[in-house]
């Protein structure tokens, strides 16, 4: 008879020079201390990536990072990896009116994610920023007007509805993780719009300040784990587009 | 003691006079045959639905709809919703593996969706598409020649690898439904791109047409509760972004 071997390490795969989507999984990792590999940052990591791609040995093929190797399930989508890992680390609940209610603000984030690419990339993904910056200005005329005020009040008032401390339930939980990520993604993407929005989001700055000083993501953020912010990434800090 | 009361009939609210998000938790509704009533398209049911945009008593507040009424708990988003539904009414295994790699092929679903939606709003949803239609024009270019191929392909891919009949598992499951829709919404949008692919999209053709025959997705696409598309919804008709 086969003895138990000890579960592996999660195997996170995503692009290796961007925090992107991959960083919403990450800093869940990071403070549930959950070991995990890094994969296409590691030697000969991106053909193994770029090869999952292809198989569906442990799932259906993904469409695209990031996805995450657990024993014998690829979990694929930004969101799905943090339905799968927050209740086994302890970052939701494990009844499922908490996992739902978790779910449905991450699948808004997940929206705003793709929005704020779309800003500098309003024509096609498959081309340079430099090829479509008159239509990316005039995107993000809207986007900095509408909506990142839509989305940023209506955060602040789920948080507010919540209490003011926590995104979801009485514990803290990834979805915390998440709105600090969005906080500090346009924080560097759209400093100035984000300044004239202060006074309406004090509640997401403090849960933004408040998860940056937490022990274990105050360490991963200074590591060499975080990459920086950078206009390879979805948050870009293009000044024409900060309104 | 308080009597057990008999489960109500689910609330759907979505916008009513187009099939656009909300279309996807209908068509399991329709196909479970679970009672439901869709709130927005009752006598004073908008108001229900806008009132509840800012109420957060079954959980946190929505962004937008679509949503569902479950008893004591509102799900909020149309992948959270399919998520919820779906294994309750046998339109996808208990098991959580199953559960996960459907939920992946929605989200790359929900994906898709946001894309079609911005082909014909590339700068702005607050703007009209005839304030938008160069741009919208530049955008149907690569939307049409590389957006429709990558995905189609990808999920024919994945239809493949799963023996070419069902997207997921071995029973007939609602990411079946969703990828109905998928094809009928770019059928109606983009006919010529669709006509260009048929021939690498043939388990995509079959699987749609196995759906739309389903005794009750056949009687449902021919009753009053499917809204015919239009030019408000998701998938528009406009020949000029057709390539």
């Amino acid at each position: 008879m086969a003895r138990p071997r000890p579960l592996p390490p999660y195997d996170l795969f995503y692009w290796p020079s961007i925090q992107g989507r991959g960083e919403f999984p990450r800093l869940l990792l990071e403070e549930a201390q959950a070991p995990y590999v890094d994969v296409a940052r590691q030697p000969g990591g991106m053909p193994r990536m770029l090869k999952l791609l292809k198989e569906a040995r442990r799932g259906p093929r993904p469409f695209a990072p990031p996805f995450l190797g657990s024993g014998n399930v690829l979990i694929v989508q930004a969101a799905n990896i943090l339905l799968y890992l927050a209740p086994r680390h302890g970052l939701i609940g494990r009844e499922e009116r908490a996992r739902i209610a978790a779910h449905q603000l991450q699948l808004t984030v997940t929206d705003l994610v793709a929005e704020v690419h779309d800003v500098h990339h309003p024509i096609a993904g498959s081309l340079y920023y430099e090829d479509q910056k008159p239509e990316a200005k005039r995107k993000a005329a809207s986007f900095v007007k509408e909506r990142i005020p839509k989305f940023l009040e209506y955060f602040e008032a789920v948080l507010t509805d919540n209490g003011g401390k926590r995104m979801v339930g009485r514990s803290f939980s990834y979805v915390d993780l998440s709105m600090f990520q969005v906080v500090a993604g346009l924080d560097y993407a759209f400093p100035r719009a984000m300044k004239r929005l202060a006074r309406k989001t004090k509640g997401l700055r403090a849960l933004h300040d408040a998860v940056a000083s937490r022990k274990r993501i105050a360490a991963y953020l200074t590591s060499p784990r975080r990459l920086p912010f950078n206009e390879d990434g979805i948050f870009r800090a293009y000044p024409e587009l900060d309104g």
